[in-house]
C-alpha cells in the first residue's frame, strides 16, 4: 500500500467565519483517504517556527465547523518574502525569508500546502507554487471582492450580521427621526454595503464604485421627508468616497485593514448632513462584529464543499489552482488567474438596478 | 405621455419566506415606471372572485420583504382548468373556468400577470400564457426542486431553520445518549436534508434519491460508538424511502403537500433503529416550522432581485418567461423550459461527495 | 494551609439550557478557593460505577456557559434507592444501592456533592442527605414547575424557542387561514404554554391548569373571523386537559417524560376543530427542540450564578440546601421546603389576567 | 351604562425594546373594558401640539408587541416645564409651558394619562400628577439603573445584543491574539456590561460603580497569557472611569445621552494597554445597536404585562404610582418613591460575587 499523503494547511488575513469549516473538511476527507493532516498555526509563520506544528485529526475538528474563527489563528507577523526583520541594532530590515518556509516544508515530508486565505496570502502561496511548492489555494474574503469565484465564505455572514443591524437601526431611527449612517466593511469593493443595504430596506447605499454627492444624499432625504418617512438609514462601504474626493476622510484607519476607523467614511458623512440639513445625525461602525462567531448555514456549507474540494484538488494533482464556486459546482481555477482581476460591483448588473428601482439612493 | 401598464400580481401554492420581497419588489420597481401594480388574492382565486382586488401602492408594501408569509394569501381553491364546483346536487364536478378569469383579466385591464409560485401554479400560468394571456413567472419553492434556476427563494431559509434544528437536537441527543431523527421538508428532492444535514453536522442523512437500507444505517450508528460518539442525529427529507420500499411509510402524509407527516418516515426509522439496536430514539418532524417566518438575508436579497427582475422581463415582453438565478445574474428562462426538468440531486455532485467524505452515511 | 476541599458534581433529568454554565461557575469557583472539582457521570451513575469520574480543570469549563447539552451526560439509569437491576434469570428486580452511592463518596474522600437537577434528582439528593451526605442542590426544570425559586435555568430558553417558533407560524397560518395547534412543553404546569403564548400573540392557550372546552375554542376563533382574523395560532401545553377529560388523549406519552408524543393534546385538538369547524388545522410538536441548544443570556447568567452561589452554600455549610433566586438575589433554601410544593400557574395571578385582557381565550 | 374612561397614553426618551408591546397591552386592556385609547405623539409634545393624536384600536396595535421603537415616537422637544422657546429675536428663552399641556388634556376630555418613560419621563409625570392630572408611569429603562421595580423591560434586550455581539468578538479576538475592548450602554449604572461581560465569558469588565486601573487591567491580561490565553475581551460601561479620573475621557460624548461616543471609555482603554503592553488591540462601541429592533421574549411578555397593569391601576385609582416587577408579581409603586432612588450595581452583590469567583477583573 503506497503511503497516504501530508498535508499542511495554513490560515492568513482577517478572520472570516468559516476557516473552521474548511479546516475540518479538509482533515476529515484527507482522514477517510488515509492521509495526514497537519496544522500549521498564524499564516506562514508556523512554517518558519516550526515548533507548534498540530496534527489535525477527527477528533480534534469534528464540529467546528459551526465555530467562528480558526483554530489555527491568522497573527501573521509578515509576508516571507518581504518579512520584516530586526537587525542587531535593533532596526527593522526587509528579508526575503522564503527558503527557509520550502526547507521546513521538505524537511517536515509535506506533498502540499493548502492555503486558505484572501488576496494576500493567496499571491504569497502562488509565489511559493512559482518556487516549485505544491499548493491547493481556498479563497477567503469578507469583502466578496477576490475574482475567479462567483462568492466565497464568510461574506454571507457579515452581509446577514449587517443586515440584522440595520433592522435595528430603523426602529431607533424612526423613533428618533434621526439620520443613522451605518459603516460597514468594504475598502475596494462595496458588496457588503450593497447587499446589506437592499435586503435591510436603507435609504441610501455609499459604496467605492460609485463617488458620492453629500447634495444628492440630502436631497434624497428631503424627498423621503415628503413621502412622509421621517427618517434614513444610510449603509457605507469602508471605502466609499465622496465625489472628486481622496482619501482624505479616511485618515483615521489603521494600515489598510478592516479594523475601527475612527473619524470614517460614516462620521464624515453624519457631519456633513447634520451641517447642512440641521437633522439630527448618528453614525456607527460595525467593525469586527462582520467577522466573528458563528457562521450562517449558507457559509458553513460553502467552506466545507471548500475543504473536500482542496482534497480532491490535491488528488488530481491541480497544485496552482484554488477551489471556486460556479454555482451549483465547485471546481477549480488556476491561481494567476484568480489574482489578476478583482471583483467590484458592476454598475450594469441587476443588483444595481434592484437598488436603483426600490428607490435607494447612491447619493450620485 | 404614454398610459402605464397595469400589472397583476398572484402568490400561489405553498407558503414561503421571500413572498413579501417579491411582491415589495414588483411594485416599487413599477412605481418607478409610472405602472400600477394590483394584487389578486388567493392564487388564482382572486380572478374568479375580483371583489378583492387591492391596488398595491409602496405605502402598502414598503419594508414587508422582512417579513414572512404573504400579504396576498394562498388559500388557492383549485387549479382554474380543472376546478371542483359545487353541483346543484351538492356533488363535486370539475370544470374548466379558466376562460372567466381570462375575461377578468381583460375586463379589468391588465397588461401582465405575475405569477408567483411553484411547479403548479407556474404550470397554469403557462397553460394561462397559451391561451394568449402575457405571463411573467416567479419561481418559488422551498424544496429547491424546480428546474431552470440554480435556487431560488425559500430554500436558504427553510435550510437555515432546519439547521439551527440540528444544532439544537446535538446537544440533547448527546447528553442524553440518543439517536433522533428529524424529518425535513422535501418529497421529490432531498435538498434540505442534503445541505441542513451537512451545514449541521448529522451522521446520517437520508434522501429520496438514495433509498436507505435500516441496517446500513445501524452498522453506521456502531461505527460511531467505535470512535466514542455515543449518539447520533439522522435528518431524513419526507421522502426518503426504504431500499425496495413503496409509499407504505408514508401513508401519513396528507395530500401530498409538506405538512405534518404523522406516521413519517421519521418516526418509522426510529422505531427500526430501537427495535435493531435496541438504542434509545425519538423523532420529531420540522413540518411548518420551516416555511414561516421572516426569510434570511439571502432569500431577501433574491426575492427582491427577482421582483425587480419580472418588471424588467415584462419591460422586455419576456411573456412565457420566468425569471431565474444564474449566478450571479438573475436571467429569465422560458417557462415550458423550466417546467420540463426537476431538479433532484446530482449522485455524482460535489456536495453529496463532501458529506461522504465528511464522514456522513446515506445508509447505502 | 487547610487543605481544599473536593467537590463532586453531577447533572440529573432532562437535558436543561444552562447545565455547562452551572458546571463552569462551579468548577471556576471552586479553583479559586484552591478546591478540586469532580465530574460524576449520568446523574447518580457515576458513583455507582467510579470509573468515569472526571476532574474539572479550568481548561476544560472555559466559555462552556454558552454550549447547550451536560458535559457530565444525564443517561440516568434510575434512583439509587430503587434500581432496577437484572437478577441471574434475566428478571429485574428493584433494589436499593444508595449504600454503595455512600461508600464510593466516602472512598473518594468527597466533601459535598452539588446536585444540579430537577425534582426527581432533588428529590433523591435530599434522600442522601437524610441518609448524611452532605448535599447542595442546584435546582433545574424546562417547566419552571419547581417550587422555592421565583424562577430557575433552562426556562427562559424553552419559552424564546416556543415564542421564535409561535412567531414563524403566524405568516403561515395567515398566508393559509389555517388553525396551527403548537404543543410544548409542561406535563403538570403550563408556564411555557402561558409565556410563549402571550409573547408569541397566540389566540388560545391551553394549559394543565385550566380545562379547555373544544366549543368555547371554536367560538373564539370564529369570533376571530369577525374581525377580520381568519387563522389561528393555539398553544397548548402537552399536559393540558379537556374539562372532566381523562388522561386518555395523552397515551402516546411515553413514560411521562417531555418527548415526542405522538396522539397528544395538539392533535387531539386539531382534529376536534377540523371536525367540529371545517377549517384547515395543522398540529405541531416542539419536543427536544425546547430543551437543546445554547442557552439564552438570561439562562446563562441565571446558571452561572446558582453555580457560583452552589460553591458559597458549601462554604457557609448549608447543605440539605439547594440555590434559589429570589430576585433580585441569589439565596438558597431548604430541599425539604423546596420539594414540598409544586408551581403551578396561578388562575388569580397578573399574568393570566394580562393574557385575558390581551383577548387570548383559555378555552373556558 | 357609565361612560368608558378616555386614556392618553406617551413614550418619552431614548428608544426602547418593548415599548409597542406596552402600548399592545394599554390598548387591548382598554378594549375590552370598553375605554379608549389616544396616542399622545413624540412624548409630551403631543399634548402642546394636539393635531396628531391618534385613536388606538385592536387593528392598530395587534401583533406590534414583537417589533421594536415605538408606533408613538420619541422626538421630544424638552421639558414642558423648562421648555426652550424661541423669542422674537431668535433667542432661546426657557419657559413652563406645562399649563398648555393641562389645559389640552382637560379639553380633550382625557381620564388618565399613562406615561412610559424613563427617569427624565417619569419625573415631568409626576410634576404633573402634582398638579393635579390623573398620572400612571410605566418604567422604561435600557440601562436598569431606575428605582422601584426590580427590572424592566429593554434591559434583556440589551443585555443580549451585547453578549451576542461579545460571543461573536470572541472569536476573532482569539484567531488575532487581540485584546478587544466593546464599550456598551450604562452612564450611571454598569448593569449591562455587568450582565453581558459575564454571560458573554469577557476577561475583564469596567463598570461606574468600580473605578478602573489600568496596571490591574494589564496585570490581568498577562496572567491570562501565564494561563495559555493570548487575547482578551473587555467589557466597558460607557461611564466607567479610571481611579481618581474625571469626566475628562468622555469628551467626545454628545449631550448626556448613550450614543456614539468618539474618543469613549473604550478607546481610550485600548491606547493605555497598547501603549502599556504593546498588545494589538481595538475598540468598538455598540451604541444604538443595544436599542433597536425586536425585544426578546421576556422583554416583550414584561412590557405586555406592565401595560395591562397599566390599566389595572387606573381601575383601582392609583395615580401617581408606576407599575413594577417585584418578581413573581406585577405591582405599582409610588412614583415618588421610584424616583428617590437610582439603581446601581451593589458591590456586595452576589453578581460581583459570581463574575469575581468566575476570574473576571473589574480592574480594581
Amino acid at each position: 500500500m503506497p503511503k497516504g499523503l501530508r498535508i499542511a494547511i495554513n490560515t492568513g488575513g482577517g478572520d472570516a467565519p468559516g476557516l473552521n469549516a474548511v479546516i475540518e473538511a479538509v482533515t476529515m476527507s484527507a482522514y477517510h483517504r488515509g492521509w495526514e493532516v497537519f496544522g500549521i498555526k498564524n499564516g506562514y509563520q508556523g512554517l518558519l517556527d516550526t515548533d507548534e506544528i498540530v496534527r489535525l485529526t477527527p477528533e480534534k475538528v469534528r464540529n467546528i465547523s459551526s465555530t467562528g474563527g480558526t483554530i489555527l489563528g491568522t497573527t501573521n507577523r509578515g509576508n516571507p518574502f518581504a518579512m520584516p526583520v530586526k537587525k542587531v541594532d535593533g532596526e527593522l530590515e526587509i528579508k526575503d525569508v522564503s527558503d527557509r518556509v520550502i526547507e521546513n516544508f521538505k524537511r517536515l515530508k509535506f506533498d502540499c500546502l493548502i492555503a486558505v486565505g484572501g488576496d494576500g496570502s493567496l499571491k504569497i502561496a502562488y509565489e511559493f507554487f512559482q518556487k516549485g511548492l505544491p499548493v491547493v489555494g481556498v479563497p477567503k474574503t469578507i469583502d466578496n471582492d477576490l475574482g475567479g469565484t462567483v462568492i466565497t465564505f464568510g461574506f454571507d455572514t457579515a452581509v446577514s450580521i449587517a443586515t440584522e443591524a440595520i433592522d435595528r437601526l430603523h426602529s431607533t431611527a424612526r423613533s428618533h427621526e434621526r439620520v443613522i449612517i451605518v459603516e460597514v466593511m468594504g475598502r475596494r469593493a462595496g458588496w457588503i454595503a450593497l447587499n446589506s443595504g437592499i435586503s435591510g430596506n436603507a435609504h441610501v447605499i455609499l459604496i467605492p464604485e460609485i463617488p458620492f454627492n453629500i447634495d444628492k444624499i440630502c436631497d434624497h432625504i428631503t424627498s423621503l421627508e415628503l413621502e412622509g418617512i421621517k427618517y434614513a438609514i444610510v449603509v457605507a462601504a469602508e471605502g466609499a468616497i465622496p465625489e472628486g474626493g481622496s482619501e482624505i476622510i479616511k485618515e483615521g484607519a489603521k494600515d489598510g485593514r478592516q479594523d475601527v476607523v475612527l473619524g470614517g467614511v460614516a462620521e464624515y458623512v453624519a457631519k456633513e448632513i447634520s451641517k447642512k440639513m440641521g437633522k439630527d445625525t448618528r453614525s456607527l461602525v460595525l467593525g469586527h462584529l462582520q467577522r466573528g462567531g458563528s457562521p450562517t448555514t449558507f457559509d458553513r456549507l460553502l467552506a466545507l464543499r471548500f475543504g473536500a474540494a482542496a482534497i480532491r484538488a490535491i488528488e488530481d494533482k491541480k497544485f496552482g489552482h484554488m477551489v471556486a464556486l460556479h454555482p451549483p459546482h465547485v471546481t477549480t481555477v488556476k491561481l494567476e488567474e484568480a489574482l489578476s482581476s478583482m471583483k467590484r460591483v458592476p454598475l450594469d448588473g441587476d443588483t444595481i438596478t434592484t437598488a436603483r428601482d426600490l428607490g435607494i439612493s447612491f447619493g450620485d
